[in-house]
């Protein structure tokens, strides 16, 4: 057991595992070449199951290793989920799932570690925002619920249902084709729309500005308030320096008023 | 009296209050779904008077214990206007007051303490913004009768109107379909039209840019005065360590000038 | 002259400009309403000529107080030209002319000290977005001759002339349909075009970018600069009032080794 | 040899080649003028011909001059290849290589050295984007394979091929038509694609966002941290000047409890 524990947290092992992702990338990547599959289409399939392979056995190695606590690292499940997928049994939906496999690449996020750095600092960015995606997350509710009640009649394809305002009220958010492909053509029905869809994206657009700024007031805070402990903690070392020094003069010129020549007391 | 103000302020009548908001949302937002409108819209219609009727109590007491300092808190006059747009006698407007009805939803601001923090702190943003708004308004004002003006005879559609033009140079602000959709085919009557937008859209993408600006620069001082303020305050009470040691060496020494041996002074 | 610059330096004289300024913008608004025009079109115009008529006193008045150092202030130079575009002999450019004339509005920003103000501090960004803008010029410059060599013979409408490509390049910089409406119609003629665009997009974007970033650091290390400078203030402060205690405790204890009982020196 | 030098590197050598590339790229445009070219087609190409020999005997002065340490400087590789340019030998690709010849205007940048600066600050920014940029090419590289094998089939112009899907990927990360254009359309074939769509806008805006935010606050943090060291170097000095006036008064008062009258010690 001790012999698989060095194996799996090897550097060759890791290195290996990384070789076999980026191949297997590469190999599903070359399957969308048809020339490539008229000519060696049946090499490509063997490829991608040993590769399937290998993942399937460091994941059991890692198991076996690691038992529960296994379970305990997020990437471990996240590198599970991914492989899994292949085994889900497809009825109709194989193409998608065929389709699906090529997320195993995303395995290089959790297995080099620079890039894993990269995307837990992308999250640590997340919780900053709840509020306010909480907040955007009510207001596209509510204009959901009353575009579709207000223009789900007159243009089923884009308001006729709760989702289909969900997307649209996405796209509008992100401004495409908002005035042009949406807003002109509804306000031909009816004149007022503009109050709605106007008043839609400057709450949307003032919101998703501030999240923004909220990840920057973060990150910079944080560099800041790093910087300026490191201004303190000079400060707070100088202090002491000084204070040892007085402390000690103190003693010398108690020693002195005690009576002249006589020696320091030893405290 | 007393008792009537306990209830109020309890949590529990809060999280009633939330439930109910959080349920009538549902119901509204089913209303949308014709599926469930045809199995199960009396039941719906009965659900919102219920909570209509649970709002109007809600406002009523906190009315009787609050009295006229009710109003002066800006999200208690919020809850009211909210509520009141039910009872608005509706003419033609039927469909626009229905659909008004979810603004309900939006009391899960005023009710829920965090999301309350949230929008405060979204509206605080918005002083520092007037300049930069007001500016905004001045050259949209003069680019809207200057469209109007130019191009109002040749594209009605578009500039008919200041109205027109104010919604049309809003669309163009955002860049959709600015030069495809407006522009090209205003060039072709009128070939130097391009000098116009032009110049716009760079005015107010600078101005909407130094606004977004200004909120970030906004924000990072504040964080960064409380920290400079932080390091301030330790510089500061490390200075009266250091100077009410001095002061007693001072004390100590001028002691020992009025002669050997001699105990310190009383100050 | 002393009485004619004492109002025109009054604030009510200025008040009175101000609510000219007003009255002009929405006298010049009401013309583009056409139900306005037929009903009052007389009144409007009349209005109109009074108001220039006020404000080519003003500007008399200020020359004769000022006389050169009239000019000396950019503000007023502004409000000469805005005022004389009134003047200019109009030949077929008549509808222009007088649409140029809703630009005398933009005088509330050299009337109001606090829109001054604002147009000031957008002003003072500029100088450091000289270098990049400088390189963005080079880089469209570049760009349009190269896109007028390559494309200009196939889509002479938009690539046909310098002139047509800058226009184009600009609408391509904004994203405005750059893709559905212009690249992937050249892309069918031209398989490549695709990385001359990509290119260019990513090299423009990229500039904007850094002038956009260079603005907020800049507004950001000024308020910085000046937090730190009260930080070393508050520090600089507390160092001579130490030092000083210091310089006395040496004076002190020098006057103790000259001898105990002696009075410190009177230096 | 020493004279060839301090004919390089004089001010009025770099001036005059200024002035060749500036006129050298004035001519290329106006070759894209058709009046001018019949006019004065001759004349053109002409002082194109004589812009190239000055290029090279510049570049091939400096060869001479710095030998391989020319090629130490990437600027002076930039030059080189650009001028290179000139004289590949075209077989089909004549017209986008005549194209290409404007590229030399770009040596303003690498022979203005101001303009060198703001470059090379552009540059500075890019290794803080690396692994944002790593973890975008992996994004785009799994969304790419994915939109090729699910939706290939029925849109070929938009997802037939790799480099197709990453081209109409890169479109709708700049949200170009991404919905009207494109999304819309795929959806009435398969119902469910707004899933791939929206979860890869949200995936690559996050990431372009966080790009944007690493340089603003990589930008900033260096501004602040030469302010901090600035206060910490105040800091510094003052702590010194403190210490060495107590190391004086406790050799003062050590030389006072040697004995009263003594002289201080030589140390």
């Amino acid at each position: 057991m001790d012999i698989m524990r060095r194996i799996v947290e090897s550097e060759r092992f890791q290195t290996a595992i990384i070789a076999v992702i980026v191949l297997n990338a590469i190999v599903l990547g070359l399957e969308t070449w048809p020339a490539a599959m008229t000519q060696a289409g049946g090499v490509l399939v063997v490829l991608d199951r040993i590769a399937i392979a290998i993942f399937v056995v460091e994941i059991a190695m890692k198991l076996a290793v690691y038992r529960l606590s296994f379970f305990r690292s997020a990437w471990n499940v996240f590198d599970l989920a991914i492989v899994s997928i292949t085994f889900v049994p497809a009825g109709e939906g194989v193409s998608v799932l065929r389709a699906l496999r090529i997320l195993r690449a995303l395995r290089l996020i959790s297995v080099v570690p620079s890039m894993r750095r990269v995307v837990q600092a992308l999250l640590r960015a997340i919780p900053g925002m709840g509020s306010v995606v909480t907040l955007l997350a009510l207001v596209f509710y509510v204009a959901a619920v009353m575009a579709t009640k207000l223009f789900g009649a007159a243009f089923p394809d884009w308001f006729g249902s709760m989702g289909a305002s969900f997307y649209s009220l996405f796209q509008i958010m992100t401004l495409e084709s908002w005035s042009m492909g949406i807003v002109r053509p509804v306000m031909e029905v009816y004149p007022f729309a503009w109050i709605f869809f106007v008043v839609f994206i400057l709450l949307t657009t003032f919101a998703v500005l501030n999240l923004f700024i909220a990840i920057i007031v973060d990150s910079m805070s944080q560099e800041h308030a790093a910087e300026e402990a490191a201004t303190r903690g000079a400060l707070g070392s100088e202090h002491q320096q000084i204070m040892a020094e007085l402390t000690a003069l103190r003693a010398e010129v108690a020693a002195l008023a005690r009576g002249p020549g006589a020696g320091p007391r030893g405290d």
